[in-house]
């Protein structure tokens, strides 16, 4: 077997697409059988501009920054809201996050030269990685990074000597695991001990991490920083890691002295894949890391830091969908129904990855019930390759322009040429406008580097 | 837990580098400590090029190409070797592939452009692909491509149609699916019945198939296909995959009166990625299907078609390895310890899909023992990002060299550029010269593509 074997006692959910709630981006609408987002029509966009196609809501996305930014000062005035540029990045999403007043977590030297190519302000972009590179270190500091969040006692020497040689105290936070369990995909999961990101608590390695921090020339330590894992759907874990992390800089306080200012508690909010995923909202998130955040300082006498998450997926999942053309479509009786499309692994490794979820819809068919159970295969070489794996969809005819939501976080940073397939083009809709901020790659992109 | 958890009973296996016999590129020595290939000392080229870094042992690749050719050659006259380019693909290879007198199979139409660029003839060219978009199959037609695959009923009216735009008759294969089980990875198991690939033979479906390929105009049906898999170590699948398709043949002749003059039997021969696999030989793979097809003939009194074989993996794979640099090692007692790289899953996505395996050594110790088990994690924000899981290196330091042999397939072409990485180089080494092939991407290349 080359699938996970097809579930056939699977039924058809007899939903259209504006059904299908949650994993909707909010513009999304139906006209005259079409899916329209931002007031454009997918069918036609899909025609104009081809397929495979990665299409994103931008008044969604500006309006999930906003709500982030807002949720957050109205409960905890000192606090930012950072994007989390590995789940989605292009010039244009760097601009939008500047001017809903983001900060930016960058994780390599590539991410921070998209930053500063947009003329993104160098002190507010936070630099993570488990293992950044010198040159990568140097490009940060000579850019001015706000922060570099130190991963291990080999890097807080090279920050230290790069910072030197530049005659600069550089500010930095230290990563920490807080050991605690998120309910999610083990990939995904970065908060527990058998992780190699950070400083563990275990046998007090951060506590001498944070000795060794304070004692470094050339750094200064700002504040603390944790992640627990991505795609999280309890919110019980963020308030259990924030008192952790709390209760950790009320031990730093006592044992050295030092009362650091800042902690950023990462991200992880979960969003819905699928029609029946009821992840917490924006809101509540908040309030439940902030909520905890003071609780704890407040139990400690403990001055409240600055606060930062860095959403990422949870931001930019929903605001993005991808467009394909339905080339053929292939019955295998007691088996399963493949519908092959004109993507796949090179545009979302995901699925076979993680075997994720999402939902798919025509876009031509919008209003019509999803009356088969499918797998929407891609057009690799390979038998793993699926988009969708068992998920309703309208009956598909060739020609068919399918749109798969929720692929906005993970799927355009993570493609690949594979098959010598041109990774798509991202287009912003908005307004019954359509920009086409990243164009398609061509043929002679992909060999252009061979010599 | 992020990974499978670690083995901590696993045992150090003292090996230095040149004990890893089947994994090793032909060339490879150690002098002074440090591993050669090619009569280039890796160490150095690491701190010239740059790490992460793909490195092909040209003499291996060539040596690899004559063997598969002249061991068919020598077996079955009538026959040719495909050279199947999604293994790893630059224009580098395809001019030697062309001198070698290797044909090309080519899935898409970004292979195609790759392949028709550096003038490789495209009457050699056999164009493959579960679901050409019609763009590919009018380019593949533009060019006179030798052969396609075809893969279902729309795919076959479509070329039908575009061949008749030309005035053209195109040759035809039909990619069957034979119901041969191979043992291997479920997601590169491709012969069986749950598979979006060809035509099943169930219900006559392929029979059905071929009738109507007879039938059609301007194709003309030169033969047949099949593919039963990836990374085979056991032949016997691929003689009774023969078997079942010279029998398919004989059955078209009886019903259609139709012979058929061409048979592909995809590829599939296993490769070493550890050192103690045992793969059959190139020699081995010839005379199992050269003997089965011409065994199956006899029985049947068919005459003995054109055979082809597909090789990709079996080529290119103990060809190549990929050097990185050590940046941070973390020892987390009764964990595991991990040894961060300067690449990860954005070079080497068949870790974190397929969990492969891979046998590392430090180009710089390459004559110490490897005495401890580590975990070879990359610098990606992502836990399940690691290249090699579990394996015995010498001990570790910051700086040192790592080499990660059998990294020549599916690497380079479906590498990413996740959290900004940019794809490595390619470097060929041969009589102590190193050509790079394929130039490091740069950040600009990252996001020219964005307006």
């Amino acid at each position: 077997m080359s699938l996970p074997a097809s579930d056939l006692t699977k039924a058809p959910d007899q939903r259209t697409a504006m059904d299908l709630g949650p994993v909707l981006p909010e513009t999304a609408e139906v006209r005259d059988g079409h899916l329209f987002v931002g007031g454009v029509d997918l069918v036609e966009l899909a025609r104009e501009q081809g397929t495979a196609l990665y299409v994103f809501d931008e008044a969604h996305l500006r309006h999930r920054m906003e709500a982030y930014v807002d949720a957050f000062h109205g409960l905890y005035p000192e606090s930012d809201v950072i994007y989390a540029s590995k789940a989605f990045l292009n010039k244009a999403v760097v601009r939008i996050a500047h001017e809903k007043g983001l900060c930016l977590d960058v994780s390599g030297g590539g991410e921070l030269a998209c930053a500063l190519s947009v003329g993104y302000p160098a002190d507010r972009v936070f630099m993570h990685g488990n293992n950044k590179t010198p040159r990568e270190l140097e490009e940060a500091i000579s850019a001015g990074v706000g922060r570099i969040v130190v991963d291990s006692f080999d890097e807080l020497a090279r920050v230290s000597r790069i910072a030197g040689e530049h005659g600069i105290v550089q500010e930095i936070y230290l990563r920490i695991t807080p050991g605690v369990e998120a309910d999610t995909h083990e990939y995904i999961k970065t908060g527990c001990e058998d992780s190699k990101f950070g400083f563990t608590m275990k046998d007090d390695l951060a506590l001498r991490a944070v000795g060794r921090a304070l004692e470094t020339p050339h750094v200064h330590l700002a504040g603390l920083h944790c992640h627990i894992g991505s795609q999280i759907f309890k919110l019980d874990p963020f308030a259990e890691a924030a008192a952790v992390m709390v209760g950790f800089m009320d031990r730093i306080r006592s044992e050295y002295g030092a009362t650091l200012s800042e902690l950023d508690l990462g991200g992880g909010l979960g969003i819905a894949y699928l029609a029946d995923d009821e992840p917490a909202s924006i809101q509540e998130f908040a309030q439940m890391t902030c909520g905890a955040v003071k609780d704890a300082c407040e139990a400690r006498d403990f001055p409240l830091p600055r606060l930062l998450v860095e959403p990422g997926r949870s931001l930019v999942a929903n605001a993005g969908m991808t467009l394909y053309t339905v080339g053929t479509i292939k019955e295998l009786p007691g088996i399963r129904t493949f519908v092959a499309i004109d993507g796949g692994m090179s545009d979302n490794i995901r699925t076979a990855l993680y075997h994720a979820d999402y939902e798919p819809v025509i876009a031509n068919k919008a209003d019509q019930p999803r009356t088969q159970i499918v797998t929407l295969c891609g057009k690799h070489c390979e038998s793993g390759d699926a988009v969708v794996l068992d998920m309703p969809l309208q009956e598909a005819e060739v020609d068919d322009i399918v749109c798969v939501f929720g692929t906005g976080a993970y799927n355009q940073t993570m493609a690949s040429n594979y098959n010598g397939q041109p990774r798509p083009g991202v287009v912003f809709v908005c307004d019954g406008q359509a920009k086409l901020v990243t164009r398609r790659e061509t043929y002679e992109d992909l060999y252009a580097r061979d010599l």
